[in-house]
């Protein structure tokens, strides 16, 4: 019978090559058969059996399209240790073919570059996708505030450069735009062109949240949020199905274009990196190696993150040590070339997208002319200090926001809070110039080092002529034979202060507000407008001072360039937010592009972190991560207490003793009611009883699926056959044993009870365990798992320790 | 009697805090009369003792000061986990304390800031001393040609500055710059000039060769090299005691500036990286946090090489990629961000000293202006080629001919074999012009494209006026009406290529035999200068072919640019030798300061690394480590056999058992009998000979300094006295005890029989272990180190196990 054949190979005895067709044939016959599937076999347990290279073979040609193998529950934790052993597996397979045959050497070969093509595809998709999200924003937002007669798909920068106006003066009010009040009304001046304008702005603000909160509520709840503490959480090996799915995607990339439209405070950077994640996980599916491991999966994702900072920002060194020392877990090198790889290809992809023109690869560029005066310094670290505490509020004042949503009844209406939040933020925005544009064209603009054809109001300034006699407004156009550098404000740039100083404080409670709400929102935009702004004001401030005292040996070089400030500025809030350090820097150099400003960057960032990491050791990621209560074993979290091992581990004192299965003497029927009785997702093997000598480690489902199967397919097996973990299969007396040696993990890594509590977290950390044993001399003492540990470190910092959601 | 009461303590048992001060000065006498001191005890061992703070602390006023507290011997591995545990233990006692005191307090801040400090110190440090070694190696290679009237301590262009002339055809016959021939013949011109040129030219040389190595010999042979092979093994945690010290840095200093000055093929780049290291390491014993702590200094040391490239190229950014991919094995988040701050500070304490005004931070500041075209991606790819094939060809004729000086007589005569090189490099590179000039003159020259106003050789064009009619020697500040980009070759580019392709084969020859002399010498700008003169010529020659055939469709942006093309072969070359990816693009990134040259960059550094690999799996610092027998475990090497842990430990089969303790029943007599029978560094301790299950792990020296210091401090231990492992501490029948359980680790890490070795090497490596205990069923089996990892390792690669030197 060729089922009993195919049931025999299983437990790890060698099949011959020939039967390869017969027996995958009867396979495929059996598979719709069975409840659980052959493939659980076939995960080739590197740890126990040398001989399974056959099986491993057979059911490489079973797997192809089986669901669930190698597969974890959902919201299970992975075992690093054993997914990297597997892939090893597969390579050393492959190279030791790859000597056979041509094929297999192609195939060797093809092997070792899907790597490098599923970078590029990544890159190509992201970038794509960036661009489209790019357009579609661009386009949505000025619908708000009119419509091209030209078509109504064009923005106004793209329909304005059809028509034959070519000055910039002229361009601003090209006649193929109009706005709602021309429209409507007829005209765009006076009060009821105002309210036409103001109407729309507010009704088409209102439309887009709508949409995307129902979208988002309707198809793709994961498809909410910033979407960076969830990605860190499955980087560090945490499964949750579906997060990085299509429709997650699909409905990301709609509803993120709606919500940043919209005119919330939210930006589109953080989104970026969840949706090239997606990009990466779901070209993953294309390549056996990728789609099969998901140590190898995360490798892809952890380059994919960096890739989404690459076309948010235009910064691809930027975005792989974003990936680097934000998200990622594990980042051996190979990955870190990857990644660099494919966050080129995705900034040139989006370069070439790039519909507006800009043949600028970065989202903020900026060239700054003048040197920094050393003194400025001072100033750069008042900066510094300023941005770390907006970023410890913020942390603050966003979780408390956040806890009250959840603990209230805010929270079940979602729908409701993101309108109303939107109906605010729009009827607040409109009347302020700086917070009716976005957030990003907001941040350009204070950036933005005023040239002479500068018609901005930040850039209105009243030139002094030396002599000092003649004063007047030459802000547009005019000459500038001083200097840029000595200028005295005019009233445009003192309405600017004014509009700027309520728009930071606009800007800091409609983010708090909005960060955690229903809708793809990014943090990136609105902190760093917040930062540009206190920058740029403080730069006005200083350059006004300089303007009149050039005597103050400070402003010596007399080179104060409020631009640089708003970069600072908008460097230390973001830096207060995130805590995040070289990656910032970094990406604010690609920004720049000089070694120039790198060390007022560093002081402003470095400051930063200090003063924010004083207030509070979270960043916003790591504080949405507990709020949430993903299992994430934080990196940088400090032990203060001295525990050890065994104060850790289960069973505690005065719990039942641990369920163990014991390698041999125990029969089908115990170890059936062991499983039935405990909900442990796995059980240690040791050598008896009274000598609880670790053996192995064995995990629920495979056990079950092995006892299943073999009561199905294994003559003899009945409640009474016993059940051998040994090496020994032959048992004299009473029915056939069941031998499930092959299914036992032999290399359980085991610690002894005195393990310093931080010992054993590095090795949790460094080798990515599920579980860890522990032993007192030799003998089986109890189980440490991923979740008693945060639980653990839960207790210690006086938080309750069943916040912890998952497994 | 106070010896007791201190003697005593040392056993873990609590001492009061008031007693400390009687108790620090009872021990400060003691320790002029002990051989062994007490030290060895305030190691703190994390892992087994709670109760031993008091200990701690009173051994912490003990041993500043004190010689060889928590060190390793000599040419020993250090144990990661130990180490940092010990630290964490440090950081708890500050942190616990600072509650208490407002000095506490304090003292905590100034411990946080002290890695801040230390930064601080190693980036002015290195920076000066790498601004120190810029002019004195542009003094001294310019005395080879000639000296300064004006005092012969200016060099070349220093000397002409100070000079009226300013324009640069004056500037070059500065009449207070005399070469050797105007001093002693009179004249400049002529073959009698010549000769005596030449003559002085290969006299200096040989001086300045003799000198280096003669003193490199005399006072620190650890000086010679590069450096990097031997950090990297430092870093993954080998102790090479003198490496890092103060007499190598004055040494490698002194002798690193006349190799360079002598005209021999090498760099200083590789050298300035171990500068920077020994200048860590003498600035750790500034703070005891760094001194005493083998781990934490490690983190010093790879900040610091970030701080060498930082000051080699002017490359902050790309230098910290280079710790964190090149040379560094723990390179932890905390360590990158202080690794930046320090580059930055060297490189701007560079800048600050940099004499000859050269305002640009960067070692070869290129701006290209023409944009490359997509189809130039084929001539870029070949340049990998080249690089990768130039670098495999190195790496085994470097290998092939140190293994020859090793294995010959040529290895004891290392004076005379670099005094025969400089010989020969001087006389075979005087004639020619571009050997004649120093390495990074040539790569400069090199990367340069050429301006209206160069007199160069290689911007001797001929340009083609439109119309066609009209040819004309026009290159000297002639009319470049038609734009670069279209020019036809002159004489001066025709006599450059026939040396370019001379010096190409030269340098080649020459750094091949110079790379592993007794001399400091690196190999960054050797391999540079060859690709860059490989690319230079392939531009030429794509620039001339598009001169020739503009209707090409590659050629329609018509803007070769024949120095990217030089960039771009020096990065493929020195990738090839290296097999740096990320920090190799950063650093040229960093040099062009363009995002724009990256893909192009990036392509040739990426077929030049799969090049490379393809012909051998190791750039030229593992064959280095390997050729010396360094005990490195290399993260990048893979494992084809599938062997496991049993396979690899020791004591093999037909090896006699290993030695263990038992926890209780073993007189001191007997434990002291195993101590002189063998060598091994350390002993398990298991329950009983019978029931060999594992209880923890004793350091040879700590047990051998414990039973000494008993039997002299402690009253009635004697021969037969039992030594105890265990708690019990007291003992009916016979001499009292001797208690040894606090000098124990109660956290050995275990592995079973059954680990794969490609786990065994993770934990190893990640976790930074020395040794690691193998068990059966619970039973102690056997002990792995990381010396049996490595030979195996060589053996399954068909490599001599005894090449592996250190234990």
């Amino acid at each position: 019978m060729e089922n009993n054949g195919f049931c025999n190979d299983k437990y790890g005895n060698e099949s011959s090559d020939d039967d390869l067709v017969d027996v995958s044939a009867s396979a495929q016959d059996l598979l719709e058969d069975l409840p659980y599937d052959e493939q659980y076999y076939g995960q080739g347990y590197s740890t126990g059996g040398r001989g399974q290279n056959g099986t491993a073979k057979l059911l490489d040609l079973l797997d192809d399209g089986l669901h669930g193998l190698g597969t974890y529950d959902d919201f299970n934790t992975i075992d690093w240790v054993r997914e990297k052993s597997k892939d090893r597996d597969r390579h050393r397979e492959i190279s030791k073919k790859k000597r056979q045959s041509v094929l297999d050497l192609l195939l060797s070969v093809s092997d070792a570059f899907s790597g490098w093509l599923l970078m590029l595809l990544i890159g190509l998709m992201s970038g794509a996708l960036a661009g489209g999200i790019d357009i579609a924003t661009h386009w949505l937002t000025d619908l708000k505030e009119g419509i091209c007669m030209n078509g109504f798909w064009f923005n106004h920068e793209h329909c304005c450069w059809d028509s034959k106006e070519t000055t910039f003066q002229e361009r601003e009010k090209c006649p193929n735009w109009k706005s709602w009040a021309e429209l409507t009304v007829g005209v765009n001046e006076g009060a009821s062109a105002y309210v036409v304008n103001y109407l729309m702005y507010v009704s088409w603000a209102l439309l887009f949240s709508y949409l995307a909160v129902v979208i988002v509520r309707a198809f793709a709840p994961y498809a909410c949020g910033s979407g960076i503490p969830e990605i860190k959480t499955i980087l560090s090996g945490f499964i949750i199905r579906g997060y990085l799915g299509k429709w997650t995607l699909v409905i990301k990339t709609i509803t993120l274009v709606l919500a940043v439209s919209s005119g919330l405070s939210l930006g589109k950077e953080g989104p970026l990196v969840h949706v090239a994640c997606c990009c990466g996980n779901i070209l993953c599916h294309l390549f056996t190696k990728y789609r099969k491991n998901e140590a190898k999966r995360r490798e892809v994702l952890s380059a994919a993150s960096a890739v989404g900072v690459s076309v948010a920002f235009g910064a691809p060194i930027g975005g792989v040590l974003f990936s680097l020392e934000e998200v990622s877990y594990y980042f051996p090198l190979k990955t870190m070339w990857r990644s660099f790889f494919a966050a080129l290809v995705a900034a040139f992809t989006l370069r070439s997208i790039n519909p507006f023109g800009n043949s600028q690869l970065v989202l903020f560029y900026v060239e700054f002319h003048n040197p920094w005066h050393f003194l400025e310094l001072f100033p750069f670290v008042l900066l510094g200090i300023f941005g770390g505490l907006w970023g410890a509020f913020f942390i603050r004042a966003n979780m408390a926001w956040c806890r009250w949503r959840k603990n209230t009844r805010l929270g079940q209406y979602p729908v409701l809070e993101v309108v109303l939040v939107a109906l605010a933020t729009a009827l607040l925005a409109f009347p302020n110039d700086y917070t009716r544009m976005s957030g990003s064209q907001l941040i350009s603009e204070l950036f933005n080092d005023c040239s002479l054809l500068d018609s901005s109001q930040l850039c209105d300034y009243t030139t002094q002529v030396q002599g000092g006699a003649m004063n007047g407004n030459l802000s547009h156009g005019a000459n500038f034979s001083n200097g840029l550098s000595e200028r005295a404000a005019g009233p445009g740039v003192y309405t600017a202060i004014w509009q700027l100083a309520l728009a930071i404080l606009f800007k800091t409670l409609t983010t708090v507000v909005t960060f955690g709400m229903k809708v793809p929102s990014g943090l990136f935009i609105p902190s760093m407008a917040v930062g540009a702004i206190a920058g740029r004001l403080l730069g006005i401030g200083m350059e006004q001072l300089a303007f009149y005292h050039h005597d103050w040996s400070i402003f010596s070089g007399c080179c104060i360039t409020p631009g640089l400030y708003a970069m600072l500025g908008a460097a230390a809030c973001l830096g207060g937010v995130t805590r995040m350090t070289v990656s910032l820097v970094v990406i604010m150099f690609e920004l720049t592009g000089g070694l120039e400003y790198i060390v007022p960057l560093m002081a402003a960032t470095m400051t930063s972190k200090w003063v924010a990491d004083a207030l509070g050791r979270e960043g916003i990621y790591e504080a949405h991560i507990r709020l949430n209560g993903y299992p994430f074993l934080e990196p940088k979290e400090e032990f203060e207490h001295k525990t050890l091992a065994m104060d850790v581990m289960r069973p505690r004192q005065s719990d039942p003793p641990l369920s163990v299965l014991t390698q041999s003497g125990m029969s089908v029927d115990q170890v059936e009611a062991i499983i039935a009785d405990t909900s442990y997702s796995g059980f240690p093997i040791v050598v008896s009883q009274e000598s609880p000598r670790l053996v192995g480690f064995v995990l629920r489902r495979d056990l079950v699926i092995s006892i299943d199967n073999a009561r199905r397919c294994q003559e003899g097996i009945v409640g009474a056959s016993q059940v051998l973990f040994t090496e020994q299969t032959s048992n004299p007396v009473g029915p056939p044993p069941l031998s499930l040696r092959s299914i036992i993990d032999l290399s359980p890594l085991a610690i002894t009870d005195h393990t310093p509590i931080d010992i054993t977290v590095d090795i949790f950390r460094k080798l990515g365990l599920r579980q860890c044993l522990v032993t007192q001399n030799g003998r089986l003492l109890g189980i440490i798992t991923k979740k008693d540990i945060l639980k653990h470190m839960a207790q210690m910092t006086n938080r309750d320790p069943e916040s912890i959601l998952f497994n």
